[in-house]
């Protein structure tokens, strides 16, 4: 019954806008690495699937999701091709592209941690397997390009705390035993808006305490 | 049955050979790397089983070949062993090795996409899967080595592209039902003359349209 | 039967115990690398219970401990917390952190041989699981924090050869049928002071033979 927070077909095609976006992002940075056709390809496979990917191997959800819906598959494909047509173009609209990134890193949040306590994993694990179904493909992403993961630095905007927002509320929601179509759809335009702020005021988590002091002794 | 292409013990000593030549250029990479010993021995492990053992996660074969088979095991140590005795030898005879390399991609992929079709995936998943397998040991061995990895490099030679064709011809065979060890020998022979010819004449695959204004402008 | 080497609750305090010490190098690492506190707590949780996940999902064991068991991943959590706002501190005490993260590496190549054993794996293959659960997690620390693995390093002091006799001791005590508490417990034992060992003598693995004139020749 958690499964079904949408109809169906309403899942499904958030799950495609999910995977679309966050494969533009990964395709972008393939171009930016200077990647060939292929490279980009499997940098827009990796990014929009590898944190459902991870979820699905922990919740021993065997073949994962990515594998067995072909449409998961096919969307990074399209993406990859948007973008080595189109890169300038796509580029210039990044604006719009962190806007749906920022949608896509709420929707997962939400349906990660749902799928992990639809599969019996308790509140909290649930809650930190949304995450990291939301973030984990970024985080994959970066390695592949053989970059600090952007999800780590001190220097960019907050991205996991809206994400531990939305999987929080979901978690919250399940333990009271309110989650709804609503309730979950809250949870992941709060997800959304809190990203989207983030952006907009550049908010930052802190580094270690005394890091000044620990970099002069250096 | 669609296991049996090959006498089982014709198909394990295929494995085998493939498995080895992979461990090779890991060992090599370590040793360019100026990794000690056991650092060399994890990075043939790595490279020879890294690309089957997703597959097997993904396809919920648990435990892996890679750990229930001692042979898949222990031949990647004997080529550490090697390595580490006779390196300027075996980096003088590169183009061998690289011609062994060939023969695993094109072997890999196709086991890849059979054995990812006996447990059930479709055949777009299968063939994507046994790309995976064919590639995936590389991209793990460079991860490790902490090198962009060159499966998505565009000033190499095409590697992806014959595990591609080898994976499609397979999954072609299945659908109009004509796999058997004859088809899937062919489609290991096209993967491997792919490319070699890809070696021989430098084949790159092309980078995102554009690129050359796009470097311009940073 | 197997599993019961220790009473459960002491097994379980001891497994907590290493958690938080390789927690704790995970984050020093995170402060080192100016991750914001986000960054530390990811750093932890990874290097803490990588190397217990990787062993679970070979050997099909889903959800992994560290997913099914809430004290696994708050653990290092409190370690993060701690490195958060004591790290100057905690690097005061790197000694003491050395010789708690060797108790933690005698400890988990011990429980992950013997947890691999349980679940159907051969002798070697659960050895060298056991290795892999206790440096594992080491190795993703390093891979997410964008450095070579120093597992592979020569630079380092032995850090896999403590790990390997201690897996090995165990596979043989339970070859010849007499694994017990007393074994396995001087097998934790044996991997500690020979990790202890190599820490004060600076013993290292060697590299491959004729590096120095392969290096000159570059």
């Amino acid at each position: 019954m958690l499964h079904e927070l949408f109809t169906p077909s309403v899942q499904h095609s958030l799950d495609l806008v999910g995977i679309f976006v966050f494969a533009i992002s990964g395709a972008l940075l393939a171009v930016r690495k200077n990647f060939d056709v292929f490279g980009i390809a499997v940098l827009a496979e990796v990014t929009a699937l590898g944190g459902g990917l991870f979820r699905d191997l922990i919740i021993g959800a065997v073949p994962p999701a990515a594998f067995s819906d072909l449409g998961y598959f096919i969307t990074p494909l399209l993406a990859a091709v948007l973008v080595f047509f189109l890169h300038p173009e796509v580029e210039r609209t990044q604006r719009a592209v962190n806007v749906f990134d920022a949608a896509g890193l709420g929707l997962f949040c939400v349906t990660g941690t749902t799928k992990a306590y639809d599969y019996g994993l308790g509140l909290t694990s649930s809650a930190a397997l949304g995450l990291a179904t939301a973030v984990g493909g970024g985080v994959l992403r970066d390695v592949l390009a053989n970059e600090v993961p952007s999800l780590l630095r001190w220097d960019r905007d907050l991205y996991a705390v809206p994400a531990i927002v939305g999987a929080t509320i979901v978690a919250l929601c399940i333990r009271f035993d309110i989650l709804n179509a609503a309730t979950s759809g809250f949870a992941v335009v709060a997800a959304f808006l809190l990203r989207l702020a983030a952006m907009h005021y550049h908010w930052r988590a802190p580094r270690a305490w005394n890091r000044r002091s620990a970099a002069a002794e250096e």
